[in-house]
């Protein structure tokens, strides 16, 4: 397939990609869709030559068009991919193109509930390893459950948003001290955005994966370790991560992803009933990559996660739970198992006994101020295109003053 | 002061109380305050009689008057309280009065985040003392900071709302077993609704609670104590509580509440600066009751809360989380010194340990289905009267069957 807009065959947000977000013209949130280095503003190519989903894109953000379902989306993606396909339309739509240089993006949706898995089997056992150097690095119910928990759904932000280094107690000797976190890190992982929701009492089947979940994006799960090592027993992490949380401007839909799935890695004991995905076991292929001021660090490999987004789906709602429209739920750090395929600088520097150089000469075990973290993925796309997973990047600005 | 409907001096919803709730009329939602055994409907007698206010009730919930703030939430309710007092109203405002009997209510507000602390002393003591007999009752961290966790903002449900028992997975022996919860579970508690946000980055300090919190609710935090055991290290509880939560149907507001402060507990150690209320330091003088099929189970007292609510905002936000309108963050289960005063059937029963009857000659450790949990409150009002804090009420219907 060519798109008239002459993109490369191997653009990462070619044809094949088409990730959904929010731009700001005149400073109003309009919906759009990326191709290339463009956005397509969706409201006025809609109203002219989709009308009949027209009110999907009419409001401020995604919220409708997530809510819409599988049909919607199919039909809007084949529309779109038409449109740009087809020099008839080239007329029309190219007024309706923006460069995404300095073209601001808001959140794409309204986060309803907010919850983070910890599925990368390396992920767990370094954690493990770090600190608990002498037990069984898992946990005995690890392999049983994908263990997850609810974080705090307004605090996540759009990529692009500077993150405040959070002040918190953190122990020190037998007492406690306060101030800017010492252990700012990261945690590379990828998002699942919920479109319809389902009923409370209900649990929804690994089966029902697609007619809930629409797409991906990136995520980083900035994470205090001092602030979250004090406080997380025994009822989990709370402020060590609730400051913020970052993700793509751009939502790549499932459909984007579909020459992306490969195997998902076998498991040993074999999962409960509502946890066989026997006949439907897939993971997707996505290739991460965690840049530190422009320098790569890792590259951790999402496909070696041993959850996978449908059983983490079944898992959160196999007590009754319902979903929501807006529903993110984020997979966990994605750590692979070389050294270099780790998704946090906890890992990569062994719970800081062994930090790591930068080409600037400079040396980090955590994140000093300004710096700044981009995360990008790529997948397989067809014909040996590949498909980009738009990036989530994020500064760090110094603590503020106080409280004492 | 004395209101025209005639109400008892001591009913605990008279002239002093005023709880906001919303009720269905026609099918269709409207926001109300309770008189008595009445709803005030609040669209009409406000756009009637405050107009300035009136898009404060114009939306189906309260979410634009929680929004509103301290000004504007003073400003109806001393409306209200002139209108309910002067004769001169009563032609207009009687035929806005609907009884309760019967009127269904709804959710009151659209749920932002939702936050669950564990402050009370007693409580996190004796859940130590269950689960871990041979060790200091009090985890390390547990008298430097209120500790909490996020809950599932979506499956909170209105009084009333039937729960379903949980499906989950639960150990057994060196395996794990799934079905229905086998130790359902309740946690008598204060909810606290939130009006005005807060700015991300920026920690909101003790004095201004009363710029940002509104009122307050009885809130159920069902648990599933064998799904809780199971799941919870090392990041909390998930599915053991995910399933529901219930709150009152109308939110007292923090104004009627104004006689129902008293000193806080003492402190030791002291806390660090950004939760010392030193000079401001209250909590609120609840007496809650819990029944059981009608039968009383448990008087826990509030005011007995190691926390203060002001305290849980301030180190909730002192990372720089931001807060919402409609978040809504409840205090733990209030359990005070006295077996009769213990707010879950985990320290009723002692861990299932001792099963306690009720007056049909049954016993119950935890729930059985069918069973009905009603919880109410009352403070000190003005004059000797008592405030009244709405009930919340679920049943327990049996599981699902399967999936398997």
């Amino acid at each position: 397939m060519t798109d008239w807009l002459g993109l490369a065959a191997d653009d990462p947000f070619g044809i094949s990609t088409l990730p959904y977000g929010v731009v700001l013209i005149d400073g109003q949130p309009q919906p759009a869709v990326r191709i290339g280095g463009s956005a397509l503003l969706l409201r006025p190519a809609v109203q002219a030559l989709l009308p009949e989903h027209a009110d999907l894109f009419a409001g401020p953000n995604l919220d409708a068009f997530l809510a819409a379902g599988p049909d919607s989306w199919l039909d809007v993606r084949t529309a779109v991919t038409t449109w740009l396909i087809d020099e008839t339309y080239r007329g029309q739509l190219e007024p309706l193109l923006r460069p995404l240089a300095g073209l601001p993006t808001v959140l794409p949706f309204s986060v309803a509930d907010y919850v983070d898995f910890y599925a990368s089997e390396n992920h767990a056992r370094n954690v493990g390893r770090i600190f608990r150097p002498d037990a069984e690095s898992l946990l005995p119910n690890w392999k049983h459950l994908p263990v997850g928990y609810h974080g705090r759904a307004g605090t996540v932000v759009v990529s692009g948003t500077e993150v405040r280094r959070p002040l918190g107690q953190r122990q020190a000797g037998d007492g406690v001290e306060f101030g800017p976190s010492q252990r700012l890190d990261i945690e590379a992982e990828v998002g699942f955005v919920v479109g319809p929701g389902s009923s409370q009492g209900q649990p929804v089947p690994i089966a029902d994966f697609d007619r809930h979940v629409f797409g991906v994006v990136l995520l980083n799960d900035w994470s205090a370790r001092d602030i979250q090592a004090w406080e997380y027993v025994p009822l989990g992490p709370f402020l060590g991560k609730s400051f913020a949380t970052s993700i793509s401007a751009w939502i790549t839909p499932l459909a984007a992803l579909q020459t992306a799935r490969v195997p998902a890695v076998p498991r040993d004991p074999a999962p409960l009933p509502y946890l066989d995905d026997t006949g439907d076991s897939w993971n997707l292929d996505l290739s991460i990559e965690v840049r530190l001021n422009g320098e790569l660090i890792s590259r951790p490999p999402f496909a070696t996660m041993y959850w996978t987004a449908a059983q983490m789906m079944a898992h959160m709602t196999v007590n009754g739970a319902s979903l929501r429209p807006g529903d993110l739920y984020g997979s966990g750090t994605v750590s692979g198992p070389e050294p270099d395929q780790l998704g946090s600088l906890l890992e990569l520097s062994w719970g800081g006994s062994r930090p790591f150089a930068l080409a600037d000469g400079s040396q980090r075990s955590y994140l000093s101020d300004g710096d700044e973290i981009v995360m990008t993925a790529t997948a397989p796309g067809p014909d040996g295109a590949r498909i980009g997973i738009s990036e989530v990047r994020g500064r760090i600005v110094p603590a503020l003053d106080g409280p004492a």
